[in-house]
């Protein structure tokens, strides 16, 4: 981008990335890091992306360790090639109908206490957040190192993924957008 | 928005909430979404809110999920009115006095020793830090439905809180900080 | 909102450290406060750290609470003085060759396991992660107010450490900085 015009103004922090139409505001961003696959965190993970899409807010959502175990397809019992990987899964059931909580789970009661409550007070729960959200846009992007090591592979994960990704572009993202969140 | 200027102007990100005096700087801005309700996450949240407007930086909390349950009033005890939420206070005793480590807690042992520690080498704990913060201008905003699931009512809550908000308030003021953070 | 001509450049938003050459892109800049001492949070943020310094993005780690311990020598068993100290140290053993996992650490099995996949799928271990990240010039800032309640010596601490530092430090450089992580 060139300005023909005085010094001052080549100082002014333009945004590298800003073929814009001229006068339009620049699209606000926000870059979500879902780094653990809890249900009390997957949640607010769905709600700020989802709600962020429905505002006009171009959402990413990088996702690993943990975190990437809700977006193994549901039917997926068994993942991984090694028997460590094997037993993660047997241990951490994938799926986005599978999340515990991080504290009070009790064997499920906590999550089924928190499935009811929300029934009861019309919050969305995951499934209808992550259908809204990819819907809507919002970009999940699936760590390639986690997929690795766990023994993921792309047609594990629901196909409504993006392209795996490393952390160099975790931190080109998360650099370029107005608000980063590591959840 | 009007500007009576060239076109490359109108590039130049200028912040629209930018009624401010000629060349001064604008207030740096900083969000927290306060989400864990544990003694070493809401001791944190308070140490850089109180910090950061004692430093002159605008800090906005944003206080969901569990991280809502130390912000219901002391007295309280038991709140909600469908039997799991009165369960939920039942288990997690909220109140800014009643906080529990997310490890070592040892029953209270480790949130007691913790204190100790503290005021043997002269650092605020979290009720001196509220009182502060609260004092001196950070604003923490309730969850809305956060409130529906748990049961809590305006009144529950101390009454330094703002007005309940929703996701999009959040995604809204963290996309126009200077930083924000999920704790 | 008018803008007439002379004046606008003072109140585009030039950030005061910017004496950079004309044209020069400003570096960006990533600050992670590292607050717990789990494996799989130490890892990611040494991963993106030293990522970061690879790509060219200045990185700072604000190293706090539980996030301290990793970084004490590894030789160091009991640190502290008073008995609370040395128990926190007993307890949950210092060094970056001692971490746990937060979840499936089952007695230390989840972490061989997580150490056997990551040689298999030739994956940087913490402890490589750490001198790439310190050789790289990530500077690592240890929170002033954390040594002083766990009774850690700046000698306590592994010597690629920065000078200590308090909350204001770390709110001063997370306003700056294009992105910030509470990890």
């Amino acid at each position: 981008m060139t300005l023909t015009i005085e010094r001052p103004f080549q100082r002014a922090p333009v945004p590298e990335e800003a073929p814009q139409t001229e006068g339009a505001a620049k699209t606000k961003e926000l870059v979500i890091v879902n780094w653990s696959g809890d249900l009390d965190k997957v949640w607010p993970v769905l709600i700020l992306s989802s709600t962020a899409a429905a505002s006009g807010v171009r959402c990413r959502v990088f996702v690993t360790f943990w975190g990437l175990l809700p977006f193994v397809k549901d039917q997926k019992r068994i993942v991984g090639e090694h028997w460590m990987q094997k037993m993660l899964t047997l241990m951490q059931r994938p799926g986005i109908d599978h999340l515990k909580l991080s504290k009070m789970n009790f064997f499920g009661m906590g999550p089924w206490m928190m499935d009811t409550l929300r029934r009861k007070y019309k919050v969305a729960g995951p499934r209808e957040l992550l259908e809204a959200a990819t819907a809507m846009g919002v970009e999940f992007i699936p760590c390639q190192m986690t997929m690795d090591m766990f023994g993921l592979k792309r047609e594990d994960l629901i196909d409504e993924m993006g392209e795996p990704a490393g952390a160099a572009t975790a931190i080109e993202i998360m650099t370029e957008a107005d608000a980063s969140l590591f959840i």
